[in-house]
């Protein structure tokens, strides 16, 4: 039982890996050259803050992903990896919803603020972020996932005594 | 001993709700009618999907921190309400993120994309949905300090077993 239980979870910890770090990459590696009128300009992930901090934050919890695959299973610090993972969970959560944000304006433009989308001039730049973006997700949802089940075991008092 | 950490635990959801609440309050109350040439519009945060998103959220959250105001301290429920927490603290962490992105495109503008400030056209709007950000951001930091006190309370065993 334990030792399915600890498989389960260290595949969904391989999967969440996988998802931040393939996030960091796209994001990071997404550029397209576009030519508007005589001007031409590079969009790059560069160009916005809220692109920046989402490469930054999944980068660290990619790092600390990677880091918790190899902690052994009667390691003390798992208590620690409880808090660990909310305040990671936390740092994506807010990365991938101010990248959202910004992309959205990207995408549909705002008429209020008169600002334009720009997606119709750097099509391939917009599919890779959204490619980011979806991958965030899945980090995220697994995060969310590992820490709801993670409160659930702690907060089994019969499960906290026989440990 | 438990009764002093009762207190401080109630105060602190008490200042959580009042900051939630205003946050609430003060971004759907911001509103500015500017003219710029011979247009005149008016700046509300229903024109920003982000700015909605939070006032949903505070909203939410508001409505959450009021009830479990009332919940009575020997109440089985305080389990569940870690989990709560954890999720409605995750909502408020994306709303404030996806707002602030959306913000600071508003007011330094984004050069590469070609959107220009709106701040100096409406300074006081601005000025609000700042406002409203601040009162989010604090209510998020204390919902942080709630959630990794039950989860440092929740993780002792010692504390456990004596309950």
């Amino acid at each position: 039982m334990a030792k399915t239980e600890r498989i389960c979870t260290l595949l969904l910890r391989l999967i969440a890996f996988g998802a931040t770090l393939s996030a960091t990459i796209v994001m990071a590696t997404s550029h397209e050259t576009a030519s508007f009128f005589a001007v031409s300009f590079e969009a790059k992930y560069t160009d916005m803050p809220a692109f920046k901090f989402f490469v930054v934050a999944n980068a660290i919890v990619s790092i600390y992903g990677f880091l918790v695959l190899f902690l052994p299973s009667d390691s003390l610090l798992w208590r620690l990896v409880v808090a660990l993972d909310m305040v990671f969970t936390m740092l994506i959560t807010s990365s991938i919803s101010a990248a959202l944000a910004v992309a959205q304006v990207g995408k549909g433009g705002n008429s209020s603020a008169g600002w334009l989308p720009v997606c119709r001039q750097v099509p391939k730049y917009c599919d890779r972020v959204t490619g980011a973006l979806a991958a965030g997700f899945i980090g995220v949802l697994i995060y969310l996932l590992l820490l709801l089940y993670s409160i659930h075991t702690v907060l089994n008092p019969l499960l906290v005594q026989k440990t």
